[in-house]
């Protein structure tokens, strides 16, 4: 089945955190596609990446990046595909570099920004954009949230009905 | 034309920040409807809008708020519909706040957040989301982009040719 | 014993940390309720807890959560009954984002913040709010704070008499 | 009337900030007393402010300071009272000095902290505390709630009829 | 005379910065070529620009751009022709971002990162850079610091002299 | 009579700011001289200045600048006498840069460091020092401190007889 | 011999920090006292510790605290003796919450302040204070600051001599 | 053969993060000396180090600090070789304290600041400014950032074929 996702990163080191993007999208069914595309080490790559994206069929980008992250903004000059950002945390500025690298995009070229290491939201974003405009992606969208509601309104009748003290005890097990 | 995007701030004080996500809807031609909908004193009014969000048809939603600012993530806790968040300056911390507020949501729902004080640019991001299954609204954003380049161009025809100086005065004028 | 407090959270992520405000009201023996409620994923939950709260006798709610932590300011746009947030310490930016999100409340809708992590000082704030009403509560504050000074005077004391090297070792062992 | 509530700050240039928190209180109808107590420039007077605190009948203490703000701190110190704090905004750091002095305070001393120039708020706290045992003030607080959420329907129902650019106009008038 | 240093700059409203860069290489009379290339509304301009920097002659690049500032890193990612950044100032951030998003490269692709606003600096530093290879141009640099240290000292002279009240007199004058 | 304490800055946009240390030290009557050391642009000049300040009879030394401020931890570096370091303001960071560069001195080399722009303070602390050695400075800065009080105390009572709307009127008289 | 120097700290965690500041003085051998004394948990204790300190004979106070520090800045609102204060590191804003808190001192109640978890340079600054006047101990000091320029002098010339990778192996044997 | 680069640093606590640029340097064949020089414990050895610089043939001085980081702003206020300024990375700020002192340097005295920890392009950044007059350097910068390409490339191969899971598992191995 043809990608309708692009997710892409700076680097292998961001793999750990933004194969959550792909986990997501395996668990929703959607069709994507995965590689490194470095803006600083391969320029080439990305303009060649980002200027293929629509013709390819890709219906959003996902791009995760660290430090000076520019990955997810030099994609979104050149294509119209919506970009989603995942700024990745660094280990000196916890990722407030990549976050303003990323968030701060000029009039006229937007990004769309999830949390620091938020990979598994920019996954569940573009689900919900597809969503938009296909209802059985939607309806997978609706169900994960009723999911997660039932997820914790079971902890939380656990936990009434144990006690935090015993809660606790479970959880450290 | 039945709004295909809904545009709601916490309060007045934010419509002009947030006409320009309007400003540039107007000039894409893509219908949407502009409210305001506090998460803080009209809480039930919040629930109702984004309940409804789907049913009325609006395929993305951008929400604007400051300080501690839930507006965005509260209705993207609720609907499938896609949320653009928009963090509005503030005076006291320069609209840090407003955007840790809304970037950094927790796993499962996301917020598509863009820069502080950003609304055209999350008018122009619905508008790709749109242009993603939309080929005309595409078409228009791809002609928005050419026109951002063509300026740019110019100005730097223009200040290549008159040199800084002239450039300085005709900007001062 | 009907609950005078309410604890919540919104997520049992949370519970190691806000385990500590019950603890204290264990020990100033004020009877509460404590659970897990979601404002992202259960925010038809998070409703209900706040209309209900009233009603039920809470005196005061405690609302611990941590990133774009919405919960103590949802609970407060909804109740009059006064909440304490708790800022809950995030891996990325250390409670930063969870502190300026439960702070930076806009006018009309206040939430009484205590530090990052500072679960133990709203279980105590709440039990002085009770003990501006209730003689006996505010005694056993009283005789904490007597307890605090003296345990502090007697470390002073040990400390004074063997000395700063001695007293590191004793802390060591 | 004896006060309820006691009003202090650092300094009278705090005043124009604190003087919210004095009109909210005038409005709920809620008695309280307001001074100048400085933590640095008179120590004697804050000790003394906090000792008597409990038995004039305060029964909340609203407490503002900017800087290296140790006002609502030192109160607390010495009060069983429960202490709000208002973090005064600074012309070099924007109040992030004076919200962090605050907030950040020691197990076993909590103050109540309220955004960066939040008087107001800090007022409808005070407020909201006495209303957990006092009806007719929960139930001020309760149509104060209702005020707002009617102003911002009002505000919404206007905005919807005339549209942004006419409501732009009618605030810029 | 060939352009010895190219001063490129994301927008024409970062001119007022960037022209101090052009104004001191004037002063030492390096020739020089000056434009607009934003990284995002010219991304292919930008590809050109970098990739016929060496080939043109350029010894250095100097590039300014502010918020999410990819210009001098993308210009970097694609010439080994040494790229000096200038952040400059946003009305949000104070340049936070701007900085952040130029001085954070990841390993490989380095930014000769000058202060926020820094353009000046810029322009001395490339000076430097050209002076290390071309002694008359290093003898202008030397004869420039002499020049500062001679101004730095004649006020101090006249300071001592006149004493503080009529030295602050004489500035406000 | 012979100067006991030197106040240096950076540059003569810091005299504004330094002045207040020199009128604090005119009114306790404590001979001082005043002049500009730029760490930058006077390198041997600061390093003259310093190695002289012992044998002059300097006891402190007060220096303020601002931005990457090495001023005082350079005369630090090089002299016994101990260093008061003022942080300038800066209109990007707004000082904290100044602050950071001040205070975070390394093992062995210590700056006594103010608030931001604290320059009376300065010359309190360089009086505080002198006055723990001799007597009647000691006393003088004692009566300031009861001066502090008594002013605080006047307008306490002030406010408290006028109400604060009367008191802020007169303020803005 | 009687205690010149006194050196406090908010609670016997910070200990492990403030024993470098002990140290260095036992190295100068300063005669000094050390305890402990809470600004939120003994308040009593503060103001009697703080009151008696100049009749006590201590030239200097060292004072040592965390989070939301109130210690050194109580301390010098009391006395006139000259206050040096620690920023002690957090877990949570890692020491930007204690340091906003000590230093932004307001004008009239100066802190003298040394870096994160600086005791040592705080001990060191006592010494210069106390050497400004005593020439026995500026001279230990002078002696101070050779050893430290002999033992980077002697770093250097093993690191030039052995090449960096053997000064490596040594530093992790 | 002479050296062309200077590496200094302030501490050997410095040289795990600044021999990745002596490595870089050894990889290019780019001769240069390294050492030790504390601007706040060896004054004098900064000064004679920054007044040789240039007649000792050094084209580029490469210096790393961290905290109050004085170092490379001071060589640059001495002497005209270019200086690139590493900021350490300090175990309180994270190396924020460490960026600010280098990079915000008033005019007239460029630092050119890299990453925090980023030695590594201090070197490649040497290589480049040696590489815009010698053409042999130019050409291994060339080639490095080529390898840097294929490294991007293969690694991108690699992860499209064997996929994400198996990739990551190949990476923890």
């Amino acid at each position: 089945m043809k990608a309708l996702i692009g997710i892409i990163m700076g680097s292998d080191s961001d793999l750990p955190v933004m194969k959550e993007a792909a986990g997501i999208l395996d668990e929703f069914g959607i069709p994507y596609e995965l590689t490194i595309v470095s803006a600083h080490r391969t320029p080439d790559r990305l303009f060649q990446y980002a200027k293929e994206a629509k013709d390819k069929g890709l219906k959003v980008i996902i791009a995760g990046a660290g430090g000076a992250a520019h990955l997810p903004g030099m994609v979104a000059s050149i294509t119209t595909v919506p970009v989603i950002g995942v700024p990745v945390k660094t280990s000196t500025l916890s990722g407030m570099d990549s976050l303003y690298s990323i968030v701060q995009m000029p009039p006229g070229i937007p990004v769309a920004t999830v949390a620091i290491n938020g990979a598994k939201n920019a996954g569940i974003l573009a689900a919900q954009i597809i969503g938009s405009f296909v209802p059985e992606i939607e309806k997978k969208v609706a169900d994960y949230k009723i999911g997660l509601k039932n997820m914790v309104e079971e902890k939380a009748s656990e936990l009434e009905s144990i006690g935090y003290s015993a809660y606790i005890d479970k959880m450290n097990r």
